[in-house]
């Protein structure tokens, strides 16, 4: 069985478990509080030097990391993963998408607003977060206007990368109001077999979050 | 034949560049200066809404964009990447690094050093860049004490992605000398089969690279 080092409130995690469950692979879910330094430790170094969760640890101890590169592993084989290669191609374009365009916008806005103190000077970023996390959005809008999925012709593991942060998005400052196809398509990513949302922030996220800026 | 979208000196462009010279494939290279605000035309957008090259274009019309995920459709099937389901997760994972942990820093310090003016406000980021640059560099030079590639048993697709900017990091400012694995690395990629090397540099982005900063 393999082991998935994890925060479960990140959502860069919360893609193994989503993926993980609709596959109904066994697993092992080992906490690990990024926020607190817990991936910073010698003994988490050890296992990946770029001191980062996910991590997934097969019986043997060899190590995979880098949540999206772990979701194609998952999915080789799948419906989950496309098998043409121009489809695949596409689908591998929105995961370096996600991490390079959107995750960087819209998940570091929200680990600013819920898990930094509310006078950190990191929250002078917001607005170009903002920006940066909105030109992201518009992005996913215009294809959804034309596609029903970012996998191809249906459900896959780019949009189990792009749900991640995407449905969680208000919790950076994010308004999805003025994107109806994402809206829709983020209740269809809910209706797919064997979805599961992401396990609930701690009292602490959620004050934070509550909190104006 | 395919028509690339690309920009001569940006690495990003070079990936495609260097990978399709070893693979012996024919294309056609169209220049889009990205400096000057070419990605950003109407014309542009309607091929890339996210505003980015590098782009391939089929003679169908059919695009792809993200330079590591073309990497990932022009190589399948051939040896630069794995067939082995681990390790092309593995070879993939150092792509999503790459996406993540590295290009924001030391391409983006390049960059802002030979693309900005000398007055420009970005050029406060460069500490915290460098910062951030070298402790990527730090996890390359650990794994390649340990293996000879980043893409499996032999060169492939995660050593272009990772040669096209530490190849030229000292362009942000980063001094490569206290990492003799990556300078090991480095000469093997360059004498690896129909090597080619990045275009030169205009002389603008030369005379701001000169500058002390």
């Amino acid at each position: 069985m393999i082991t998935v080092y994890g925060m479960a409130m990140s959502g860069n995690c919360y893609k193994l478990r989503l993926l993980l469950e609709q596959l109904g692979r066994d697993y092992r879910w080992v906490e690990v509080d990024s926020a607190r330094g817990e991936t910073r430790t010698a003994e988490f170094l050890a296992k990946n030097p770029n001191g980062k969760v996910p991590l997934v640890e097969l019986e043997d101890g060899r190590v995979l990391v880098e949540s999206n590169a772990i979701l194609c592993w998952l999915a080789e084989g799948t419906g989950y993963l496309p098998s043409d290669a121009w489809q695949k191609a596409q689908a591998l374009s929105w995961m370096f998408f996600e991490q390079y365009s959107h995750e960087p916008y819209i998940a570091v806005a929200r680990f600013i607003r819920g898990w930094t103190p509310a006078d950190s000077p990191r929250r002078a970023d917001l607005p170009r977060l903002r920006e940066r996390g909105h030109q992201a959005l518009a992005v996913m809008e215009r294809h959804l206007g034309e596609s029903g999925w970012f996998s191809g012709p249906a459900y896959g593991i780019a949009d189990v990368a792009l749900f991640a942060y995407t449905h969680c998005a208000a919790d950076g400052g994010f308004d999805l109001a003025a994107y109806p196809h994402i809206d829709a398509w983020l209740a269809r990513v809910r209706g797919t077999p064997g979805f599961v949302p992401m396990p609930d922030l701690d009292d602490e996220a959620k004050a934070r979050l509550a909190l104006v800026d």
